[in-house]
Protein backbone atom coordinates (compact mmCIF):
# COMPACT_ATOMS: atom_id res chain seq x y z
CA UNK A 1 0.00 0.00 0.00
CA UNK A 2 1.14 3.34 -0.74
CA UNK A 3 0.24 6.41 1.88
CA UNK A 4 1.97 9.46 1.11
CA UNK A 5 0.79 13.22 1.34
CA UNK A 6 0.45 15.34 -1.93
CA UNK A 7 2.63 17.94 -0.72
CA UNK A 8 5.53 15.55 -0.51
CA UNK A 9 5.33 14.78 -4.24
CA UNK A 10 7.66 17.14 -6.00
CA UNK A 11 5.40 19.64 -8.74
CA UNK A 12 6.40 19.66 -12.36
CA UNK A 13 6.46 22.93 -13.95
CA UNK A 14 3.85 22.84 -17.02
CA UNK A 15 4.35 26.35 -17.65
CA UNK A 16 4.68 29.64 -15.81
CA UNK A 17 2.37 29.16 -13.13
CA UNK A 18 0.88 25.82 -13.64
CA UNK A 19 1.95 23.00 -11.89
CA UNK A 20 1.46 19.08 -11.77
CA UNK A 21 2.02 16.52 -9.32
CA UNK A 22 2.13 12.95 -10.71
CA UNK A 23 0.84 11.20 -6.83
CA UNK A 24 0.29 7.85 -8.29
CA UNK A 25 1.31 6.33 -11.73
CA UNK A 26 2.66 3.49 -13.41
CA UNK A 27 6.28 3.35 -12.03
CA UNK A 28 3.95 2.79 -8.47
CA UNK A 29 2.53 -0.06 -9.96
CA UNK A 30 -0.69 1.21 -10.67
CA UNK A 31 -2.37 -0.74 -13.65
CA UNK A 32 -4.96 1.47 -15.10
CA UNK A 33 -5.15 5.20 -14.03
CA UNK A 34 -2.68 7.86 -13.00
CA UNK A 35 -4.00 10.55 -10.00
CA UNK A 36 -2.55 13.67 -10.49
CA UNK A 37 -2.99 17.03 -8.67
CA UNK A 38 -2.98 20.20 -11.34
CA UNK A 39 -2.44 23.79 -9.76
CA UNK A 40 -3.00 27.25 -11.38
CA UNK A 41 -1.88 30.44 -9.90
CA UNK A 42 -4.63 33.53 -9.55
CA UNK A 43 -4.60 34.90 -13.12
CA UNK A 44 -3.69 31.82 -15.16
CA UNK A 45 -5.60 30.89 -18.35
CA UNK A 46 -5.30 27.46 -20.01
CA UNK A 47 -6.76 27.96 -23.49
CA UNK A 48 -8.62 25.09 -24.67
CA UNK A 49 -7.47 21.96 -25.73
CA UNK A 50 -7.97 18.54 -26.57
CA UNK A 51 -6.06 14.84 -26.37
CA UNK A 52 -7.66 11.25 -26.97
CA UNK A 53 -7.95 10.44 -23.29
CA UNK A 54 -10.83 11.50 -20.81
CA UNK A 55 -10.68 13.69 -17.27
CA UNK A 56 -12.25 12.96 -14.25
CA UNK A 57 -11.39 15.96 -12.35
CA UNK A 58 -12.44 16.66 -8.80
CA UNK A 59 -11.54 20.54 -7.44
CA UNK A 60 -9.91 20.67 -4.34
CA UNK A 61 -9.25 24.26 -4.02
CA UNK A 62 -9.72 27.74 -5.06
CA UNK A 63 -12.26 29.40 -7.89
CA UNK A 64 -12.87 29.87 -11.38
CA UNK A 65 -14.12 28.62 -14.59
CA UNK A 66 -13.61 25.54 -17.18
CA UNK A 67 -13.86 26.19 -20.43
CA UNK A 68 -14.76 25.43 -24.24
CA UNK A 69 -14.43 27.00 -27.03
CA UNK A 70 -17.53 29.32 -26.86
CA UNK A 71 -16.26 30.55 -23.48
CA UNK A 72 -17.19 29.15 -19.16
CA UNK A 73 -18.90 26.33 -19.56
CA UNK A 74 -18.93 25.74 -15.72
CA UNK A 75 -17.67 27.02 -12.51
CA UNK A 76 -15.09 25.47 -10.57
CA UNK A 77 -15.03 25.07 -6.50
CA UNK A 78 -14.06 22.82 -3.73
CA UNK A 79 -16.59 19.76 -4.22
CA UNK A 80 -17.58 20.44 -8.26
CA UNK A 81 -16.68 17.82 -10.29
CA UNK A 82 -15.72 17.25 -13.93
CA UNK A 83 -15.77 14.65 -16.84
CA UNK A 84 -14.31 15.67 -19.43
CA UNK A 85 -14.54 12.95 -23.00
CA UNK A 86 -12.12 12.06 -24.65
CA UNK A 87 -11.09 14.78 -27.70
CA UNK A 88 -13.55 17.13 -25.94
CA UNK A 89 -12.00 20.76 -25.87
CA UNK A 90 -11.56 22.26 -22.51
CA UNK A 91 -9.49 24.94 -20.57
CA UNK A 92 -9.34 26.29 -17.15
CA UNK A 93 -9.16 29.91 -15.38
CA UNK A 94 -8.35 30.91 -12.45
CA UNK A 95 -10.78 33.95 -11.14
CA UNK A 96 -9.72 33.68 -7.89
CA UNK A 97 -6.78 35.09 -5.47
CA UNK A 98 -5.34 31.54 -4.64
CA UNK A 99 -4.20 28.58 -6.50
CA UNK A 100 -6.90 26.70 -8.26
CA UNK A 101 -5.87 22.98 -7.18
CA UNK A 102 -7.81 19.78 -8.62
CA UNK A 103 -7.47 16.19 -8.72
CA UNK A 104 -6.95 15.14 -12.74
CA UNK A 105 -7.59 10.96 -12.82
CA UNK A 106 -6.26 9.62 -16.59
CA UNK A 107 -5.64 6.56 -18.46
CA UNK A 108 -2.58 5.16 -17.99
CA UNK A 109 -0.70 6.32 -21.52
CA UNK A 110 1.49 3.87 -23.35
CA UNK B 1 -18.42 17.63 -20.63
CA UNK B 2 -20.59 16.74 -17.19
CA UNK B 3 -19.80 19.48 -14.46
CA UNK B 4 -22.07 18.52 -10.95
CA UNK B 5 -21.76 19.25 -7.60
CA UNK B 6 -20.33 15.96 -5.16
CA UNK B 7 -23.61 17.01 -3.16
CA UNK B 8 -26.12 16.15 -5.84
CA UNK B 9 -25.13 12.97 -6.24
CA UNK B 10 -27.39 10.76 -3.85
CA UNK B 11 -25.27 8.83 -1.33
CA UNK B 12 -26.09 4.96 -1.71
CA UNK B 13 -25.77 3.43 2.03
CA UNK B 14 -23.63 0.70 1.64
CA UNK B 15 -24.62 -0.69 5.35
CA UNK B 16 -24.99 1.70 8.44
CA UNK B 17 -22.74 4.51 8.49
CA UNK B 18 -20.94 3.72 5.20
CA UNK B 19 -21.78 5.83 2.33
CA UNK B 20 -21.10 5.54 -1.27
CA UNK B 21 -21.69 8.65 -3.99
CA UNK B 22 -20.67 7.19 -7.71
CA UNK B 23 -19.73 10.46 -9.07
CA UNK B 24 -18.55 9.37 -12.56
CA UNK B 25 -19.13 6.21 -13.81
CA UNK B 26 -19.83 4.23 -17.30
CA UNK B 27 -23.44 5.59 -17.25
CA UNK B 28 -21.57 9.04 -17.91
CA UNK B 29 -19.66 7.87 -20.21
CA UNK B 30 -16.39 7.55 -18.41
CA UNK B 31 -14.41 4.09 -20.81
CA UNK B 32 -12.32 3.50 -17.77
CA UNK B 33 -12.55 4.20 -14.64
CA UNK B 34 -15.30 5.57 -11.85
CA UNK B 35 -15.15 8.18 -9.66
CA UNK B 36 -16.68 7.48 -6.23
CA UNK B 37 -16.92 9.30 -2.62
CA UNK B 38 -16.90 7.16 0.03
CA UNK B 39 -18.22 8.50 3.86
CA UNK B 40 -17.51 6.96 7.20
CA UNK B 41 -19.79 8.10 9.99
CA UNK B 42 -17.62 8.97 13.32
CA UNK B 43 -16.91 5.74 14.82
CA UNK B 44 -16.54 3.42 11.65
CA UNK B 45 -14.69 0.52 11.19
CA UNK B 46 -14.79 -1.09 7.52
CA UNK B 47 -13.07 -4.46 8.10
CA UNK B 48 -9.62 -5.46 5.85
CA UNK B 49 -11.68 -7.09 2.50
CA UNK B 50 -9.98 -6.89 -0.68
CA UNK B 51 -10.99 -7.48 -4.43
CA UNK B 52 -9.45 -8.16 -7.41
CA UNK B 53 -8.97 -4.11 -8.59
CA UNK B 54 -7.53 -1.37 -7.49
CA UNK B 55 -8.03 2.03 -5.70
CA UNK B 56 -6.53 5.32 -6.01
CA UNK B 57 -7.41 6.95 -2.77
CA UNK B 58 -7.47 11.22 -1.79
CA UNK B 59 -9.01 12.08 1.47
CA UNK B 60 -11.33 15.16 1.28
CA UNK B 61 -12.30 15.55 4.88
CA UNK B 62 -11.79 14.31 8.50
CA UNK B 63 -9.54 12.02 10.42
CA UNK B 64 -9.05 8.25 10.46
CA UNK B 65 -6.89 5.10 9.26
CA UNK B 66 -6.34 2.37 6.88
CA UNK B 67 -5.92 -0.91 8.14
CA UNK B 68 -4.55 -4.13 7.19
CA UNK B 69 -4.67 -7.20 8.82
CA UNK B 70 -1.70 -5.98 11.21
CA UNK B 71 -3.09 -3.26 12.67
CA UNK B 72 -2.94 0.30 11.52
CA UNK B 73 -1.51 0.83 8.20
CA UNK B 74 -1.27 4.86 7.94
CA UNK B 75 -2.92 7.86 9.30
CA UNK B 76 -5.60 9.67 6.87
CA UNK B 77 -6.62 13.06 6.49
CA UNK B 78 -6.71 15.81 4.11
CA UNK B 79 -4.19 16.11 1.82
CA UNK B 80 -3.28 12.03 2.13
CA UNK B 81 -3.37 9.86 -0.73
CA UNK B 82 -3.34 6.05 -0.88
CA UNK B 83 -2.98 3.36 -3.41
CA UNK B 84 -3.99 0.11 -2.57
CA UNK B 85 -3.20 -2.52 -5.53
CA UNK B 86 -5.16 -5.29 -6.44
CA UNK B 87 -6.16 -7.84 -4.13
CA UNK B 88 -4.56 -6.09 -1.11
CA UNK B 89 -6.22 -6.62 2.47
CA UNK B 90 -7.42 -2.79 3.33
CA UNK B 91 -9.62 -1.76 5.74
CA UNK B 92 -10.82 1.63 7.37
CA UNK B 93 -11.73 3.63 10.48
CA UNK B 94 -12.91 6.75 11.25
CA UNK B 95 -11.21 8.10 14.66
CA UNK B 96 -12.38 11.73 14.18
CA UNK B 97 -15.88 13.48 15.53
CA UNK B 98 -16.87 14.63 11.65
CA UNK B 99 -17.91 11.79 8.59
CA UNK B 100 -14.69 10.55 7.07
CA UNK B 101 -14.55 11.36 3.37
CA UNK B 102 -12.50 10.27 0.97
CA UNK B 103 -12.08 10.20 -3.35
CA UNK B 104 -12.06 6.36 -4.77
CA UNK B 105 -11.45 5.40 -7.89
CA UNK B 106 -11.60 2.30 -9.33
CA UNK B 107 -12.02 0.68 -13.20
CA UNK B 108 -14.91 0.40 -14.56
CA UNK B 109 -16.43 -3.31 -13.69
CA UNK B 110 -17.45 -5.56 -16.50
Amino acid sequence: MLIKTAEEVSPEVVREGINIRWLITKKDGAPNFAMRIIELAPGVVFQPHNHPYEHEIYVLQGVGYVTDPTGDAGKMKPGKFLFVPPDELHGYRNTGDVTLKFICIIPNQE
